[in-house]
């Protein structure tokens, strides 16, 4: 049988309805309020196992859609996963997103103090825009750095800590959502070694979606 | 015990050697041709089942390169694929990287076809950089159009087809590998419903390195 072109907003509803489905088979159904991340990332992934990977703080997508309706800017650890951020959704909802590992000043900081270009753009990051969204899914180095920062005084609106890896991911990680958890600072994190980019870019869109269909039940929903 | 910050290049020299140990322990040590690729796959995601799903039609890798050596053009389905691609690494062997995604002759296209955006975008590519590097991390009906294309008389230098999803995913890289094997035309899919943008960019990224390594046994390698 030749495969059909289809319509993109039917495949995603398909998509999301076999994603429900096999979660449920699974014993896997996240809490309502974790659903849309939960059933994105694995639309992004095909991988069932964020279902159990993925960690959320208490109300911290409630926190984070609040975050968005205000207009958040967000701030993501590498240019890919800034390209995946849905434009057309943010700018709905008043927000901005950027990233700064391009960033020349960056790059003199990085080198000034020795220390990967990830650390210093988290660094301007938590300057230029204090309570953004900070979305990393690539550098462990830059979770860290967030960590430091919240044990200091910053306080992000939220944090999606997400990187990928097999050295340094998996305590990043860990020690990012004890910090979160100690200082009452909103977060995300995909637990263990996998996330990305991708998975990053995932989260970002499914809440800017969710806050566009609070505003507007008639916007594209996740269902 | 607080995780320390290091080097990117120890990073991802310690990654690849754990990936090796890995692969070996689970038996999927794939063959010397196909190891730079498999393994900066799994380096991305931390998805070993990889090892298993990435098919490779004869001597994909090296005409890959050969054609990388020629200063092959490489089209993306998406910006995010596109974003994740090692610029300096392309720039050395005077190659580009581009995307019809964004293009508003593609969407009018697109419009008046009454067809995706996808399938208008690589119909483009296929006029303007009929030997380049088509790779697909996202839109099945990309992958479709490609199939189509080769069908009739299109021969790409190598098509990457690692969409991901749900919906007429597998379908559509059975389809198309199916055809590239029947017309000769060098493949590395991901069988199966994995894959995505972060993947595309993965595979090409393994095949910039291994291509600039032979001309320059010094530079940075993937192992």
């Amino acid at each position: 049988m030749t495969p059909q072109h289809h319509l993109p907003a039917d495949i995603e509803r398909t998509s999301f309805h076999i994603i429900t489905e096999e979660l449920e088979m699974m014993g896997l159904t996240p809490p309502p309020e974790h659903e849309a991340v939960v059933k994105r990332v694995i639309h992004t992934t095909a991988d069932f196992d964020y279902a159990r990977n993925l960690r959320f703080t208490p109300c911290a997508v409630e926190q984070a859609v609040k975050a968005l309706h205000a207009g958040a800017v967000i701030v993501t650890d590498t240019n890919m996963a800034l390209a995946g951020i849905t434009k057309p959704g943010l700018a709905k909802l008043g927000g901005t997103a950027c990233c700064y590992m391009a960033d020349p000043e960056v790059a003199a900081a990085a080198k000034e103090a020795g220390t990967t270009r990830a650390v210093a753009a988290m660094k301007k990051a938590a300057q230029e825009h204090p309570g953004a969204i900070l979305a990393v899914g690539n550098a462990p180095t830059a979770l860290l750095t967030i960590a430091e920062q919240i044990e200091s005084g910053l306080r992000p609106a939220l944090v999606i800590g997400v990187p990928v890896g097999f050295v340094n991911v998996v305590e990043s990680k860990e020690r990012l959502f004890a910090v979160c958890e100690k200082h009452g600072v909103p977060a995300i994190v995909a637990m263990g070694r996998k996330g990305g980019s991708n998975v990053a870019a995932a989260i970002c869109n499914a809440l800017i979606y969710s806050a566009a269909e609070m505003l507007d039940p008639s916007a594209r929903g996740w269902k």
